[in-house]
């Protein structure tokens, strides 16, 4: 099929993907009285007292906005605000299906993080969660950096959703291969929002290690190589990752990086990763390669050359890597425990879960299916009471009479 | 009824009144490969090379961000924007239902005018247009005065809504009693938001006269009495009316300025009216009183005194003001007309349509009902007629191949 063919037709028709509805009738008099006023005078006044009833009395504790500058959409770049909404619509109506979130897509006009940080915090008593998507790094990381004290979680998808489902996909895939996670050497290639967020969750940055899963050994490479100490070229989010990757002041390239390693997990570009490499690796090796639409390896040159566990972006293959697996759940849990923030402990709960959901991993079956619906519902309910633990979690909303 | 409790109970049970939906099936993996990734990227890829194109292929066209700080909400006053949250929740299902335009409430925490603008200016690309609603003097002037160069109509319902309703209500009135409007003394009982655009479009401020009604004598009062120049106590908005109102400088209490009027309109509340005071008018007066829930004057009292015509806001009475008669044409056809703003000329037109919705205007029925489908059919079409007439309308979007 011709997807491009047929999401144009698809767009032309409906004007987009995304509307709104009612959950109430207005047919009569009386309807608009006890939707709209006079009687909402009486919803208003009880919000107005206690602003945490409107989790209960309003649209806010099932709301997310999915915030977006278009700087980094998809394999398209920075292609502005406009050229975003598709995607954002998109992202919109998964929450919907998968998760039963109102999602509204809210693409921004921003030359600074400064002018995004400042609109959302102006535009939050709306909505029960902000989820961050399709920034650029660094931007991303200043622009969620810059509102963890909003009182609602703010998750960027492209960084922590990324991270997670890798997370879960590696350990059901260590389990295939039978090494232990912890004594995995593992090269992530890409340095940008996911690629860091992935290094931090492998090395359990920001986590309690007791309760996390440190990886011993991890390189990240970007374009030029492996991010060493020896480079003069890093920006302080690279040099940032020097603190808990490549211990052992190694340098070179991907593929110097890659020799002997146990993981290769790509978050870059297509054929970054040659069967050559594959065969150069350790014994029975994984590859996660998510570059899109073309992954960094073809599976079956990856398999040739030796690979026990291959793992994609694309539907068309085994082992879907794919998002839509975790910010559902994500946000759900969050949701119905009214968190305040997505803490550590719920990414990692979220992980486990996720991993959990395939009950013998295989080869080809290291993640469940995205229609799987009990996917979601099993991640929200690891994440919810992840929240509760930890007590990132609004106090007790009020009793509505 | 108990509207309060009833409203309380469908709150509580629905958690808010609205939701999102998708206009597409999400149930396969093609489904998800045309409405996502990888379809969506031509799409994006259109939209981004014209951002004009938004408006065929995305929500944008269809879709109006209803925005509030709760600083002047329904007879309730300085809510904050929790409090407001369900009433521009009601706001948006009756944009839904009564012209298939998609609301998003956005209720805002701001302390500046220049706050919320910044806010609207970034978030802008989203939509085709933007509501203000239930935001006070003088902050809300500030804030569409400072959003009307950002390329999508911007339009404050609380002024302009009401002024449009009730001219079309005064023309179907002065039909009734006989009157030509132009020869028409009108006391505006109200200084705010809504009495201010009330008085500028009862003298055309801003409009071509000759395409206009100029009302030929007109005074505002505050709760001070008549506006007048001997007064030193006014702010510059007020000031400001002193341009165009009140042109032989009377002064004096609300009871001096009804005494020979044809016209009130109040815009204030409960009870500013006497009896007395509509036995002063001119015969066969008007009274048009919006305040709520109780107007300045009961319809029967007025009657009794000698009123010919008397409408409120109330949906038990006769002759029902409601802002629901305007605001979803008024948007329906700036959107179809991909309006860059409201116009005058559009705001004459939606007056004229409203009135003219009406064939034989008689002493209880000055406006149709409120649930009269071809209400806002008819207000969009002169609405975007006008728009297309006077050019302010986004150039041709591009054919999409």
């Amino acid at each position: 099929m011709d997807y491009n063919k047929a999401s144009l037709d698809q767009h032309r028709l409906h004007h987009g993907k995304w509307e709104i509805s009612s959950k109430v009738d207005l047919d009569s008099r009386d309807d608009l009285a006890i939707a709209y006023t006079p009687g909402v005078a009486a919803v208003s006044n009880l919000v107005a007292a206690d602003p945490r009833a409107a989790y209960d009395l309003t649209m806010k504790g099932n709301t997310v906005a999915i915030v977006s500058d278009g700087s980094a959409v998809l394999g398209l770049g920075n292609i502005g605000p406009a050229g975003a909404l598709p995607v954002m619509e998109g992202k919109a109506i998964l929450f919907k299906r998968f998760a039963g979130i109102d999602g509204v897509p809210l693409v921004v006009d921003a030359d600074t993080s400064e002018e995004i940080i400042h609109a959302v915090r102006v535009i939050a008593p709306t909505f029960g969660g902000i989820n961050l998507e399709d920034i650029a790094a660094p931007k991303c990381f200043e622009v969620e950096a810059g509102l963890q004290d909003i009182g609602i979680p703010v998750f960027h998808d492209d960084q922590h959703g990324t991270a997670i489902v890798l997370l879960a996909a590696l350990h059901n895939a260590a389990t295939v291969v039978g090494k232990p996670v912890e004594e995995m050497r593992v090269v992530v290639n890409g340095a940008g929002a996911a690629g860091t967020a992935i290094a931090r969750l492998l090395r359990c940055v920001g986590h309690d290690p007791s309760r996390c899963f440190p990886v011993r050994d991890v390189l990240v490479c970007d374009s030029r190589g492996i991010v060493s100490p020896q480079r003069d070229d890093l920006n302080p989010y690279k040099r940032a990752l020097l603190d808990y990757t490549n211990t052992d002041a190694r340098s070179g390239s991907i593929h110097d990086a890659v020799r002997g390693a146990d993981v290769f997990i790509g978050v870059s570009v297509a054929n970054a990763l040659s069967p050559d490499d594959v065969t150069a690796m350790a014994e029975n090796p994984i590859i996660l390669a998510m570059a899109n639409p073309d992954p960094e390896i073809m599976p079956h040159l990856a398999r040739a050359a030796g690979a026990a566990v291959v793992g994609t972006g694309r539907s068309d293959f085994p082992n879907q890597v794919n998002n839509v697996l975790v910010f559902p759940g994500i946000f759900r849990g969050a949701l119905d425990a009214r968190a305040t923030r997505i803490s550590a402990g719920m990414k990692i709960a979220a992980v486990r879960a996720l991993a959990a959901t395939v009950s013998d991993p295989q080869a080809e079956r290291i993640l469940p299916d995205p229609f799987d619906r009990s996917v979601a519902t099993s991640i929200a309910e690891a994440v919810r009471n992840a929240a509760l633990e930890e007590g990132v979690v609004r106090d007790g909303v009020p009793e509505v009479p």
